[in-house]
């Protein structure tokens, strides 16, 4: 039985080998690629992810998969090898039903509208990139009706399914309303005493990029950031990716009036990153070489970039070196009012850029739009009026051009609908494992006052990261805190200290 | 019959993707790649030539191939049609004798070897790379054997013929006894000449690598570097590659003591992917969009490095924006000194910086100690000394480390041996390429003071590059010259330059 288990693992090690590939020639894509390189790259991609998908749904993948049964149920749920065999088999049946030409032309069809989206978003012109989002969702269309006389309770679902295993909109709506109804008066009370935060000092036009680069390498190094696996490089829409479980890709993006923007960014993909090289390395070329869910890999990046990045204790140490690289921007200005601006709550145009309260409620825009037009409910050409309009309508603020709209994130170029989601259960769930974190080890603002990380670091590899994708997110949810996804946390948190610094009155239950 | 070869020509496609995608992890694992990937990017290049060879050695491409005959014969050898089924099936031949696993235990090897060589380099310390130089022996015997009954003359001929189709060692052997014939007493005519070059122009310890960048750049881009097209990256080694006839990744080394060293690696690299960017789009996916042979490919790096990168009439143009860029090295020299310090011949130790009368030597060695380590006449543990004898019986230089004798080149690393000669042919390819072009383009001097470069670069697509891989070499050097290789007018041309440069007598033959 050893020898099936072996053929499978040297099987699927070889399909790992081409998503890894993949992977590969994704990033170059975005950070390297001459531009006349994108016609032949899309062609390549696409016969990457045809031939990983042919190999992959083989019969006598299948063969073996049924013959290991016993092996599995033997092994024990927890082991490695049951983990592996479950986790393979799992998305063997889900590959079986969509055909390699079809998941050939949606990997075509993304890398081709991609240079379609930044040109569209360079002019500001939806009608440039409306004929490649059409494509887009005809194929997703297409790739939905795979999964017809399955048990998913909506086309949504289906999608939903891809990026955090068993999630359904029904849950995520649960979770979102609630969000909705605590954070709206949340936010106008922050509207309401705007002036006590003062962002002026980050919003300048003198941040040179190569300065920001130097010291976001230097705040990344402290939390763990390596140069011999990991590499950080500027592109149009920052992602985190790896080529392996030692060669870490961040990418970031640089605004020379803005410094929040590239050091958050490059802060937020630094815990994508982490958490992808903490898995395990036993779990290399195998199908738990990767995290568990979407929703868990937002929650490591989302913890880092705000839990991390935006509290008090991490800036009483990263202050002083802030103001030593840019003595001229911040040598005047005091911590506190550094501290408020980073955590500055105002409606916003831009997701990435969105302040933690407010951040929300651009994914809850995004995931009613994309059921809208998932059911047809909403014809692609109206896009661009219904986010503005409920740009107007959620966060009160008018959207000048599509740019700044519709055109701004790079997900839909790719063909990825249901994604979006996953970033605000990121934050829910980043406060929960938070909060576990923080009733067993009791010192971190300490250590990270003094730049330290190293126990949150080990608190998340030992009880989630080397883990790989050997549980759901429920499972591990479970496993972490005892318990399911709960809002209730990260809106208690949300209230505690964005009401401390807009000196709003402290909600109950939150210790003084 | 166009059915089947449109259905040839879709496998091909495919394969060429992977091609392309092994090519980019390639180019990425030499200048991008974090170390720690090192590992796993061995396996993924192992997968991807194991697959991509599995899949060309299918026996449908061969059944395809058979039935292509009678319309391969009755399009014309000349068709791109028959052309394509012509070298298509040249290397089904010659793959379908290679295990896939041969082939990708090749791969990994090299991919393994190269970290090694790198450490090896670093400490000068051999003994680091031997175990790898000798499994990548091993592999290379048993790949030699896959030829077995076929014509080759000898070993090494067979790994000369995957760099350039039919190419046998005694034909280099003649061509190198005339080289070493001729050039050895004109290397030692120009010492005792030495005193009248004057380099310490280029020798300083003042070149900042962001400056060397810039005036690369800025030459590179006169002769044809399209940023829509091109890029340029530091490495070790410098090497061009392309993963498309549209997207050209040159890479080149900075040396803050050595402005030549980047410079002419950079013009030389150019060479190469002005080759590849030059193949008819048409070719793109297919087995032609490549270059005839690498003696061909040769032959075009070394004439932009040596014939335009060394000529008088180029740095005409290009000195004053050196001085320009330059003001406190090159402010006070005179052009014509520089034009002698870019031109110095003096013996010395590595390869790529020598000049171009004593590299051909540096070539000749390596060919002959990669015959006897083929043949087994020399152990590789005394590969160190022989090199570091015959470096000191060819060019009377003494090596004082490995880093700086057998360790400096990529090539064994990687396992290519065969390649080297393929640079002294395309020396003498180059110049006959070169007579041929001057005798139709007669201003192409004027055009290079004026830093115009459009003329040569017109004749060079039109009569080899847009042909990409459908002639062979000695079909193309016979359709340009009308001939076959011949030494004479290179040795001509060094004669006749480095003889004015040295006042040396000039020799018969040679236009006044």
């Amino acid at each position: 039985m050893t020898q099936t288990y072996e053929e499978l693992k040297d099987r699927l090690a070889t399909i790992h080998d081409l998503h890894m590939a993949r992977a590969i020639l994704g990033w170059d894509q975005h950070t390297k690629m001459p531009p006349g390189g994108s016609e032949v790259r899309a062609e390549q991609l696409g016969t990457l992810d045809k031939f990983s998908h042919e190999l992959f749904i083989d019969d006598e993948i299948g063969r073996l998969l049924d013959e290991l049964r016993d092996y599995e149920e033997s092994a024990g749920r927890d082991s490695d090898e049951a983990s592996l065999i479950r986790v393979a088999r799992r998305d063997y049946e889900k590959a079986k039903r969509v055909p390699p030409e079809l998941r050939a032309e949606m990997t075509r069809a993304g890398a081709n509208a991609l240079p379609a989206w930044i040109e569209a978003r360079e002019k500001s012109d939806f009608s440039i990139f409306l004929p490649y989002l059409k494509t887009n969702l005809e194929l997703i269309h297409r790739y939905v009706d795979c999964f017809d006389g399955m048990s998913y309770e909506s086309e949504y679902d289906v999608l939903l399914d891809d990026f955090d295993e068993g999630l359904t909109a029904n849950e995520v709506r649960t979770v979102f309303d609630e969000l909705k109804r605590e954070l709206v008066p949340l936010i106008v009370r922050i509207g309401e005493n705007a002036d006590r935060v003062d962002d002026s000092s980050l919003r300048r036009s003198d941040f040179p990029i190569e300065k920001q680069r130097a010291f976001s390498l230097e705040v990344l190094e402290r939390l763990g950031f390596d140069h011999e696996k990991w590499r950080l490089d500027p592109t149009v829409h920052p992602f985190a990716m790896s080529a392996g479980i030692k060669d870490i890709r961040l990418t970031t993006r640089y605004d020379e009036t803005d410094l929040g923007v590239s050091l958050f960014a490059s802060i937020h993909e630094f815990g994508h990153g982490f958490y992808e090289a903490g898995v395990d390395p036993a779990y290399e070329r195998t199908p738990l070489a990767s995290v568990t869910s979407m929703s868990l890999h937002e929650s490591q990046s989302r913890m880092w970039e705000n839990l991390v990045g935006r509290a008090l204790p991490t800036w009483r140490f990263f202050f002083p070196k802030l103001q030593a690289a840019f003595p001229g921007q911040f040598g005047e200005v005091e911590l506190e009012t550094f501290y408020g601006a980073i955590n500055k709550v105002a409606p916003s145009l831009i997701r990435v850029e969105a302040d933690e309260a407010t951040y929300n409620m651009h994914i809850i825009l995004r995931f009613e739009l994309e059921q809208e037009m998932l059911s047809g409910d909403l014809s692609l050409e109206d896009l661009p009026e219904a986010w503005n309009s409920r740009m107007a309508e959620y966060l009160g603020v008018e959207v000048p051009d599509d740019t700044h709209g519709v055109l701004q994130d790079i997900h839909w170029s790719g063909g990825a609908i249901g994604y979006f989601p996953t970033y605000s259960l990121g934050n829910v769930v980043s406060v929960q494992l938070w909060d576990k974190a923080r009733g067993e080890l009791p010192d971190l603002d300490a250590q990270f006052e003094q730049g330290e990380f190293g126990e949150l670091s080990g608190w998340l590899r030992e009880n989630l990261h080397r883990h790989g994708r050997k549980y759901t997110s429920k499972e591990m949810l479970e496993r972490i805190t005892g318990g399911g996804m709960d809002p209730g946390p990260y809106i208690q948190y949300l209230k505690s200290k964005l009401g401390e610094i807009y000196g709003l009155p402290v909600p109950a239950g939150v210790p003084a």
